[in-house]
């Protein structure tokens, strides 16, 4: 069993390495990138069984995983 | 529309930030888990359509986004 967490930086929050991102992509030609938003991607591989996991993720998520005052997270359990 | 870019390292390849969430996590009390990887996520958001980013987002990711010697990608457009 799998989980999958995304960890974005909030919408008001600035992500220069989003914007360095854009640049370069604009930079080699690809024109029409309107955005570019840089976040971390964790896979935790787990024992047990989903739903006793999920409150425990939601947790991990909140203490250690990310910053919740600059980050949003979803995960899933698969 | 976004392409959802999920960046990973290769599971041949150390992954030290990993190894030290999952000893974190071990800390905290969380048992049963096996392993953690941790990777990179790029949202990018595109004007246009779909089919013709595609080519142009796989590109971009072996180029620019990873390093391929030491990374594997996979990319979502919706």
């Amino acid at each position: 069993m799998k989980a999958k967490i995304v960890i974005t930086p909030k919408k008001a929050v600035l992500d220069p390495q989003g914007k360095t991102v854009q640049t370069a992509l604009e930079h080699m030609g690809y024109d029409g990138v309107k955005a570019v938003h840089v976040g971390k991607y964790l896979e935790i591989e787990l024992d047990g069984d989903a739903e006793s996991w999920r409150p425990k993720i939601d947790e991990a998520c909140h203490k250690l995983l990310s910053n919740p005052v600059i980050e949003d997270y979803q995960f899933t359990i698969e």
